[in-house]
C-alpha cells in the first residue's frame, strides 16, 4: 500500500569523536524512504531541493520504488543543509550551521498521484507544513504518523496542536514529552498527550530504545547495543520509515503489528548508525534485516 | 540454597521532589535481604549497626527468613547514615551528608553458620571487605555477585581488581562500566572488563533498565514505566537481591535463567521505589510480584 513521506533531502556536514563527513546526503524523507523501501515499493516522496543535489543519488532512490513526482526542484536553488557536531556519549549534539535555502519556502503541493496515499509520514517541519499535506489528501489514510520536535513545541505550539490532533501515532523524544505535557513520568505523559489526540505514542530515547504507548498498553524496544556507532543521523527517520514501511506492508494496524514495525524500524536505525549518511541503509539485503531483528529477539525475550 | 549478603544496615534522610522522609530505615543489606527473602528463606546478613537501631525492624528481617548473627551491633555506637537529595529527573542524586559511624571500622567476622553459604551478594563496599568474606568462605560457592561505584574505581583501583577477581557476576552501572573500562561503547566495555576476570556482567542504567552480557551473548531489561517514583532508595540492592534470591531458590546458573532472575529483580526494584525506604518491599505478595513479572512480559515480548 502506498506510503508517503514528507520531509527533508538535505546535505549534511557531521563532526564526531571518530570522524568527520561534509557534506553527505543526508534529509528526514531521504533517510525514511529508504528505510521504507525494504517493504514496499510504492513510496511517494514530497520534498524540496536545489540543483545542487546530485542527480545520482535521485537515481539511488527511484531505483527503490521512491516516487520523486512530489519533490521540487529550484532551478538554482541550494539544498537544505545542516552541519553538526556529536558530542563523545554520540547521543547529543550541537547545531553548527542550519542554512534552510529551498526550504524556507516550502509549500508542498501533492501530485494528483499522490492524494490517495494510505500511510502517511509527516517528517519533523513546521506544522503549517504537515497540516496541509494531510488536507491535499483526497481519501482518509490508513496511519498518520507525525515527527515533531522541541523548537516547534516552543516556537508554533498552537500549530503544532491543531497539527497533532490530526494524526494517529506521535513520536518524540522523552525530553519533548515532558516538555509537551508537563509530565516528568513517561507514563503520565502519554496520558496527558492522548488528550491531544493521537490514538498511539512513540516516545524516543536515543541509545535507551524507545516506548510505543495505547491508551491501554505500553511495549518498549531496546536500541541494539552496539561496538560502534559512526554516525546517529538520520536513526530517528530510518526507525519512522521501518516502523511505516512494515505497516504499509502488513496493512495491519493492531498494536500487536506495531509491536513488530518498532522492532523492523529499530533494526533499520541500527543499520543507518554503524555508517555515515546513507551509506549502509541503500543496500542492505534481507537477510542482513532478518538477521539483526533476531537479534532483538535474542536480545529482549525470556520464559518464564 | 543459603544466600550471604554483606552491605550496610543504615538511616537515610532522603529530599525528593514529592517529599522527604528523614531517619528511615535504609541500607544496601538490608534492602537486598528483603528482596532475596521472595524466593528464599535461607539468608545469612553480615552488617554492621550502632545500637540505635530499632529492634522492630532487626526483628522484622529475622521474620522473612534473614539470620543476623553475622550482624555486629557496637554498643554506643550510631549506625551507618546517608542524607541525600534526588533531583527533578529522579534518577541522579546529590549526596549531602555520609557519615560512616560504626561502619568505620567494619572488618565483617562471618560466623560458623555462614562459612558454607553458596550464593554470595558483595555490596558495594570497600573492596578489602568483599575480598575479606570470600576469603573466610570454607566451600566454593556457586555464584558470587559483586556491587560496586565510582568511589572505588577512583580511589582504590587496585583493590577493586582484585576483588572483580574472584566474583563471577559484576554489577555496576553505565558510567562506572565506561570508567572501568575506558571503553564508551557498552558492548566494548562488557569485553574489556571481561579480561578483569568476571564471567558476567551486569550494566545497570537506572530507569532506563539494565543489560546482562556474558561473554557469548546479552539479554535487555528495562526498567518497568511507572507512573510515580516516589524514591528511588535502594531499587539497586533489591534487584541485585532479587536476582540472587532468584538464583539461590532455582539453583541454576545459566544464562537462560539469569535472563529470569534478571527480570525478578527488576521486578522488586520496580516496588521499592513506589515507596519510601523499605515500606513497599517489606510486605509484598505472590501474587504481586507474579503480576508484575507479567507486566515485563508484556512489555518486551512481541511476535514475528
Amino acid at each position: 500500500m502506498s506510503l508517503l513521506t514528507v520531509g527533508t533531502v538535505a546535505f549534511d556536514t557531521l563532526y564526531t569523536p571518530h570522524g568527520d563527513a561534509e557534506m553527505v546526503v543526508g534529509g528526514s524523507s531521504q533517510y525514511s524512504s529508504y528505510a521504507a523501501s525494504y517493504f514496499t515499493d510504492d513510496i511517494n516522496l514530497v520534498s524540496i531541493i536545489g540543483d545542487d543535489f546530485p542527480q545520482s543519488e535521485l537515481d539511488d532512490l527511484q531505483s527503490r520504488g521512491v516516487s520523486l513526482d512530489g519533490l521540487k526542484t529550484v532551478a538554482g536553488g541550494k539544498s537544505f543543509f545542516w552541519a553538526g557536531r556529536y558530542l563523545d556519549n554520540m547521543n547529543d549534539r550541537v547545531t553548527i550551521t542550519t542554512d534552510l535555502n529551498v526550504l524556507a519556502d516550502f509549500d508542498p503541493v501533492l501530485p494528483d498521484s499522490y492524494k490517495q496515499s494510505k500511510y502517511i509520514l509527516l517528517g519533523n517541519l513546521t506544522p503549517d507544513i504537515q497540516i496541509s499535506v494531510i488536507n491535499q489528501l483526497t481519501e482518509k489514510p490508513k496511519l498518520v504518523v507525525l515527527d515533531t520536535m522541541n523548537f516547534w513545541i516552543d516556537n508554533t505550539y498552537d500549530k503544532l496542536i491543531e497539527a497533532i490532533k490530526l494524526c494517529d501515532v506521535l513520536t518524540i523524544n522523552d525530553e519533548e514529552a515532558r516538555m509537551l505535557s508537563g509530565e516528568h513520568s513517561l507514563v503520565l505523559a502519554a496520558a496527558k498527550i492522548f488528550e491531544l489526540g493521537p490514538k498511539y505514542l512513540i516516545i524516543k530515547k536515543g541509545e535507551h530504545g524507545c516506548l510505543l504507548f495505547d491508551r491501554n498498553s505500553v511495549f518498549f524496544a531496546p536500541a541494539l547495543p552496539l561496538e560502534k556507532v559512526v554516525d546517529p543521523t538520520g536513526a530517528g527517520d530510518c526507525f519512522a520509515g521501518g516502523f511505516l514501511g512494515y505497516i504499509a506492508k502488513t496493512e495491519d494496524t493492531s498494536f500487536e503489528n506495531m509491536k513488530r514495525a518498532i522492532i523492523y524500524g529499530s533494526a533499520l536505525a541500527s543499520f543507518v548508525v554503524e555508517d555515515f549518511s546513507n551509506y549502509r541503509v541503500k543496500s542492505l539485503t534481507e537477510q542482513e534485516i532478518k538477521d539483526r531483528v533476531q537479534q532483538f529477539v535474542d536480545l529482549t525475550h525470556f520464559q518464564l
